[in-house]
């Protein structure tokens, strides 16, 4: 494999560009759920695009839509018969509070051990500047083997609102043999692995109203329903005491683990042990009768992101709140929708909600849970990829996280998604302190080579 | 009565001047939690001391403290035999928030139809107001008719903390026959009344702490217990289904209500129609068994003043909170204390909070519950003047709010404390649009006046 070989030693000799050019992309703080960060959003955009046509693509776009733009680039490459793939990415972040955490200001890159600290190193800017770097090693080299079309979206940390739409409008500029998804991970830096299924996401806020304003929770309480309590005792009792959702009918579609499916999962590196030291917990929780692995990954969850009511500064104020508000998100597993637990959502609170307050339930973001044919061409030349940089064989698993954009794609395009990407569990993920592991990046950069040459082969 | 009717009629032709004098008052934002507003409370203090100095008090000082000063003042009378009455108010306020709520800003004293509309109108600033013009317009017809000594203390909105100590320090100089505070309500324009018996406060801070820091809600939900769902179920299953609160041993030493007092309660003008009414709800909560105003004012309660977790901002971020934070607080009712339920909280933590999460309990303020002997002087002379007033015999009610002062001058002075002030229960105490009746301040002036004079003829 001739042109892997010389496109892996451009590679090499060129690490120290491509952590310069990470380094500058990091430093766009483009936070896509914060309108004052709008500018930023278009830096990064631009940044973008602006590398798409170093790497000699053709057709380069900023895209605008509702709300932030799609970088769209096409490239086509000397071989008429070479598949086509559609690379998808993402190029906006998570914010960064709380702040304080931050061991280095979240948009300074700042090199610590083997680690590069940043918001958005690990989810994904690093995955975007590995996957261009493999362009640029290839183009320089013996050349880009495939049809190439890249996608990044700008609102993929607020649920790609825009997304639905834009594939709607592009359908035929974007066909393609099959969408390749760089925003993924795998499980260890010594454990490469394919991901093959992901869970979906309904995300919900709860807003319970009492009185029509604030009272002293002395000359009231007592005599006057308090919506934080209420809400509490609504979320509260969401779970059971075996960890299991009590709203209704929320696990009917529900697809059953086969045994089979649970002794692959088992496989799996990931022990109890491991999940502790990666989430920084003493002792894991969740539902009886499942492993940690199921748990985190094919089991659907439910968990509170955000709360609020009354008086949170310092000190001691007696207030009866007129309303309390909670951010809820559940994690969804084939055949669960974001439509049907809503409804289970919507039916538990009727019930469970006492007359003496009023709530309302608002969806922000959802979308499906989604699982891919692990017998497939793409999925093949990943795997001989990982094998050929790692030297040993990929593990498969399920992510217990939600790419919205997998599922759009297959409704929309028609194609499958494959999830390679070079995050690591521990990178600290929409938390203080994210970090991208560069010896990881580098092997990143390396496998997108020998993947897109195995590809162009046909496996 | 010829002095009250002299002092009366000064105090109708000065009510204008009276108006004004609350105004000015009522313009200094001293709110006592905020460290920002310490300049306020200087000024709110120093502004009370030279009002005292206008009214001829021999001895006064803005006495330091570990937090906020208290005013103390002292005023001899003619008489050597004269009773000596201590007056109790405060001069510090209520924060603001939430501020857009509010028809006129807090701190520019708005009159709309028979109501002054500013935060600490009648709690309490209006009543200290009030009290004063009832002194001036003795002491220029008739003259102050007993031994007076003043009070103001800047800490009762967050719970006294500096006030043990200093009526430790001060037991001499404050020696009196009883007190009069004026931090209280009558229970309606028409309806004059007398409280004989208040709640008491235990104030909580429960800090719940998870994994090491904000997790993606993708990646470890289902595997790690989230504080936010744990602290939810926790709050949640504090209060039961039927209102009653499930705090193991939290009950014990709450006095049951004798038949008679339940009839004397039920006789008050306070239906449930009152009771929403004045709380802006469409129906009432609270626990079975038991009559609205018995809920509100001598019954035991567990209200959340605050929740805190997570992401709060606008949008959808999925993440797994590292901590949750509320702010619980319980009314009490003889015979209970705040050490009692506090151990009752620690308990039911103990016992139901699980082992993957941990759990912090801080203990903010507190205050015993107080009741007063109605067959006392004090008590005798009040009813008598608010009849004077009012031409109808007054109600005797208990009050749900808590005023810790009250127990602590009876542990430390030996006096009891007799509640006569006048707000009205739909004054939006702690909330936005907090208010004075000005018929009510006015007639306020009125009974003290007459008060003062009841008390030196020894009713």
């Amino acid at each position: 494999m001739q042109a892997a070989a010389r496109a892996i030693a451009y590679a090499h000799d060129h690490q120290s560009k491509s952590l310069q050019s990470l380094q500058d992309f990091l430093r766009i703080p483009s936070i896509s759920t914060l309108p004052e960060h709008e500018k930023d959003i278009q830096r990064a955009a631009q940044w973008a695009a602006d590398r798409l046509k170093d790497l000699g693509f053709e057709k380069v776009q900023v895209v605008p839509t509702a709300r932030h733009p799609v970088v769209l680039g096409q490239r086509t490459c000397d071989r008429p018969s070479a598949p086509t793939v559609l690379v998808y990415g993402h190029y906006d972040v998570q914010p960064v509070d709380p702040l304080d955490e931050w061991q280095s200001p979240p948009f300074e890159p700042t090199i610590r051990g083997e680690n590069l600290y940043a918001r958005g190193a690990s989810d994904m800017k690093a995955q975007i500047v590995a996957f261009f770097s493999a362009l640029e090693a290839l183009a320089q080299t013996e050349g880009i083997p495939v049809n190439m079309k890249i996608m990044l979206e700008g609102e993929e940390e607020i649920g790609s609102p825009s997304l639905q739409a834009f594939l709607q409008d592009h359908r035929q500029e974007l066909a393609c043999d099959f969408c390749l998804n760089t925003d993924a991970s795998i499980l260890g830096p010594d454990t490469p692995a394919l991901t093959y299924a992901l869970r979906g996401l309904a995300y919900f806020e709860i807003h319970v109203y009492g009185p029509r304003s604030d009272l002293h929770s002395g000359l009231f309480g007592g005599v006057v329903d308090n919506p934080a309590n209420v809400l509490s005792r609504l979320l509260g009792n969401m779970i059971d005491q075996n960890g299991r959702i009590t709203l209704p009918g929320f696990y009917d579609p529900v697809r059953p683990l086969s045994p089979e499916e649970r002794r692959a999962l088992a496989r799996l590196p990931q022990d109890e042990n491991w999940w502790k030291e990666r989430a920084g917990v003493e002792r894991l929780g969740g539902e009886e009768g499942y492993t940690s692995t199921e748990r985190a990954t094919a089991r659907p969850t439910l968990d509170v992101n955000g709360l609020y009511s009354g008086f949170i500064g310092q000190g001691s104020k007696t207030v009866l709140p007129a309303r309390a508000m909670a951010k809820i998100s559940m994690r969804l597993v084939p055949d669960q929708t974001p439509e049907q637990v809503k409804e289970s959502l919507r039916q538990y609170l009727e019930e469970n909600c006492p007359p003496t307050v009023r709530w309302e339930l608002k969806d922000l973001t959802g979308c499906l849970p989604g699982m891919i044919d692990i017998q497939s061409a793409p999925v093949l030349a990943a795997k001989r990829a990982l094998q050929s940089v790692w030297g040993v064989e990929p593990f498969f698993s399920r992510q217990g996280g939600s790419v919205p954009v997998v599922g759009m794609i297959q409704d929309l395009l028609g194609v499958q998604s494959l999830m390679l990407g070079f995050g690591l569990p521990d990178d600290n993920l929409h938390a203080p302190n994210e970090k991208q592991h560069l010896p990881t990046f580098y092997r990143g950069i390396d496998t997108y080579i020998h993947f897109l040459n195995a590809v162009a082969e046909g496996t």
